[in-house]
């Protein structure tokens, strides 16, 4: 099955859409917004890291985008290693990867005096290693990119989980369900009241995150995960409840796949 | 009076301390970690941009940092200008700036096959111009570092703004009251009745952000602005009742300054 994704091959995006599927033809893109533009019915892209926050440019790209369904998640365990075309640690004096990735390892890369090179993707900063350069990326790239791999887990933070959305056009069910809420204006008390539709009628939030809506300054619209499926009669209820105040679009139902955590 | 903020010469940062203060001796930094880590008592740092949503560098910052108090905020228009050593944008191959402003910049920037450098900041790749290269920064950075201006206002919106906080050690009064609330666990509803607090005492809340604990996935803290001073009687009657459910931390009561926008 083709799936479009950020690439190039040996990216967590990469590594994720292998966990969730048996047998996958990615077609690697090189930024979320050109996998989101793309003919192909089934992406993957990444939503929240568990250091990071929410993954900004997919929250405002799911809602821009009115047809996009999220049909699935996976989690997975990132572990950041060291890679280089070098033989040691000692020939290092450049250090280069995603933005994220290096401000994941600063407690290891606090004691190196080493040149710092910021790239679209981990993987990015595997595939390209010159002399004396060292990367930040997955072990997987690590074999992807034939590179040495000289140390294993030097991310500050031993739970370090990204979770990725799978997304196809079809209408789905699970255990959670996912909206975006672009209330028209502001009054005191109105994202109080809005909340308070899921709370009265026993739903469960799992995460809230405000955005711009980038006409001005003070203007927000807000993501949201409940915990139920959107057939559900309770849930049903929240949304009649919340559509009293504000425009509401559902992009999907779904259940999580891998790592342990909620 | 000595101001620490994020450098180099001609940061946006650079030009709200500017505004802000009559007389500034800017004391630059490479990251705004080490701007809350100086010594020096005053400190500029960015909070929200009404494109890219909030700092989370920042916001993070002020949850680490227990002794920082917030008292002013600055608004500045953030209008961003093509700079170049070449005379004629036909003469460009290379695009650099910081990666908010380049995605700011995305319909000047569509149809231009450039290549594209990110850097730290946008001063930065105003300082560094080599040949056929181009920077997206600020017009000041070009007269400081006398480029060539070759287009000004290319950011895709009219409208963007961001603001700035002050950074003081004294406790100060204020139309808004930033405070961060940590809830010890996750229950039902939680959230919902924590911001029914201020709704209960008529207190309006203008910002509100969700940030993870770093600890494990869905595990948020929320850093919220609120539109009243610390203390105001009713402000106070919800931070009563907000403590009954979470901890929580004033960070500083302030009035906005410079552009119109709430």
């Amino acid at each position: 099955m083709k799936i479009a994704l950020l690439g190039p091959k040996g990216t967590f995006t990469h590594q994720a859409a292998h966990e969730y599927f048996d047998e996958i033809e990615p077609i690697f893109f090189s930024t979320i917004k050109e996998v989101f533009n793309s003919d192909i019915e089934v992406k993957v892209v990444p939503i929240e890291n568990s250091i990071g926050g929410g993954v900004h440019e997919t929250i405002d790209l799911l809602n821009e985008n009115d047809k996009v369904k999220i049909t699935g998640e996976q989690r997975l365990k990132i572990k950041h290693s060291l890679l280089s075309n070098e033989e040691s640690i000692d020939e290092i004096d450049t250090i280069k990867s995603h933005p994220q990735a290096l401000s994941q390892c600063n407690d290891f890369l606090s004691d190196k005096d080493w040149n710092i090179i910021e790239t679209h993707s981990t993987a990015e900063a595997a595939a390209n290693l010159k002399e004396g350069e060292a990367a930040i990326a997955s072990s997987i790239a690590g074999e992807v990119y034939n590179v040495n791999i000289l140390e294993e887990g030097i991310q500050d933070v031993e739970s370090n989980i990204t979770r990725f959305f799978i997304l196809n056009n079809e209408e789905s069910k699970g255990e959670k369900t996912s909206l975006i809420i672009n209330p028209d204006g502001d009054r005191p008390g109105l994202l109080s009241n809005m909340l308070s539709c899921f709370s009265g009628h026993g739903i469960n939030l799992s995460h809230i995150q405000s955005r711009p809506k980038k006409t001005e300054l003070g203007e927000y619209y807000f993501y949201i995960e409940a915990e139920s499926d959107q057939n559900n009669e309770e849930f049903k209820r929240s949304i009649k409840c919340l559509k009293s105040y504000s425009e509401v679009r559902i992009l999907g139902s779904y259940t999580s796949k891998g790592g342990g955590l909620k």
